[in-house]
């Protein structure tokens, strides 16, 4: 996991301060700066949840610069995209190719938010060595300050999850298979067989099943087929 | 964009349903739907700013069967995963997969949220036709609602932004001539050039730069080789 460290600029709302405490504590980030923030009272510990460690640990600072201290890299958040690209510093990636890039990146990264109304200054964003952007819509593109700050924790820790183990070749080959015997079991059209078998061969493929998938079905089929042959007697006694 | 209805399962508190308004105003969504909300009142409108209308259209439902009424496919959501592979209910694929099997998916699909302590019952889960779930921290895997409704419907919407026009190959040529050109005009080491030449450009291509940027970049190579050559004083009155 990359080493952030999340820094609010003057947040007006304790409750987003401990929204995105809580944020934090989901995402396994834990170092959070705040410079001129509001007051921090019940209303942001009641949001924290069990982020209330990183609240206490926050470091409260009078800069930027104090809040910089240590960081490699400054990554700015924007709302507003600019409409041309003179503007440099309002020229955005957006925070799931941010995160992409960032992967592997050892150094410290800050990552500065700006105040609930309006945003970072230009100054602070010149500050920034890249500013990223959450695309939303045209009508209303301006999130909540800890839901922003959400997507972009989430986008930074990674969105895949481990999938339970997929069945392998030769156990899908037997499904198959067992499908295929379901088909002439049941008097299955010849000319729509092999069709009818591709079919369910590509529908499995999108499907990904697990090994435990593919057995249940691979079950289901061979007790049906059973049946039908008159090879079994009905309710199975071999399945549990 | 994919059509989308959110359904919030007996939501305990209105500032949630409020911040989810928000955040399908941010991203484009717009039918909500509630199964046995808490009452709602002026924190929820608070909090839902500019989605105040999707709080005034939202349909209170005894039901999630009169929720899912017209929907083709029914989402889960849960910050719970199993741990093996057997409680099929609980197999989920991740929010950023999901998001993009259902790019151009044309039937309404119901996303379901469930309440804030204990998510989605058994028997709701087993309504859900997919499961889906946000990677998160081992140790606090629990989101707050608005945080997990906002990662899903920003996943839907996309997380690409249009980036303004990266520099076709005859102007990149043209800046890596004259970054060529500079080395030479500063004497830089013969037998190191070729290799800071490829930096530069290996640099470069992962910045993918806009035309401006690259335009910019190359006045000033321009500019400074100008300038050592003797062939233009400093200011540049070429360039404004």
């Amino acid at each position: 996991m990359t080493d952030v460290r999340v820094i609010l600029v003057a947040p007006k709302f304790e409750g987003n301060i401990g929204a995105i405490a809580r944020s934090m504590a989901n995402f396994d980030v834990s170092e959070l700066y705040l410079v001129h923030p509001c007051e921090i009272g019940d209303d942001a510990y009641r949001r924290a949840k069990h982020g209330a460690d990183i609240l206490d640990n926050a470091k409260i600072v009078d800069s930027i610069d104090e809040a910089l201290e240590g960081c490699f890299l400054v990554v700015g958040t924007s709302g507003v995209t600019t409409k041309g690209d003179r503007n440099y510093v309002r020229i955005p990636v957006s925070a799931h190719e941010f995160a992409e890039k960032v992967t592997d990146y050892k150094e410290k990264i800050a990552i500065l938010f700006g105040r609930e109304d309006i945003g970072l200054l230009q100054d602070e964003l010149a500050r920034c060595d890249i500013l990223i952007h959450i695309p939303s819509s045209d009508t209303y593109p301006i999130l909540n300050l800890s839901h922003a700050a959400t997507i972009v924790l989430y986008e930074l820790f990674g969105n895949n999850i481990e999938a339970p183990e997929p069945a392998d070749l030769e156990e899908k080959e037997r499904m198959f298979a067992f499908f295929d015997k379901l088909l002439d079991n049941i008097d299955y059209p010849e000319q729509r067989k092999e069709y009818t078998s591709a079919m369910f061969r590509r529908m499995m493929g999108r499907a990904v099943p697990s090994k435990y998938e593919y057995n249940t079905i691979m079950g289901v089929f061979g007790d049906a087929s059973r049946l039908i042959t008159g090879k079994l007697s009905y309710p199975s006694q071999k399945d549990q």
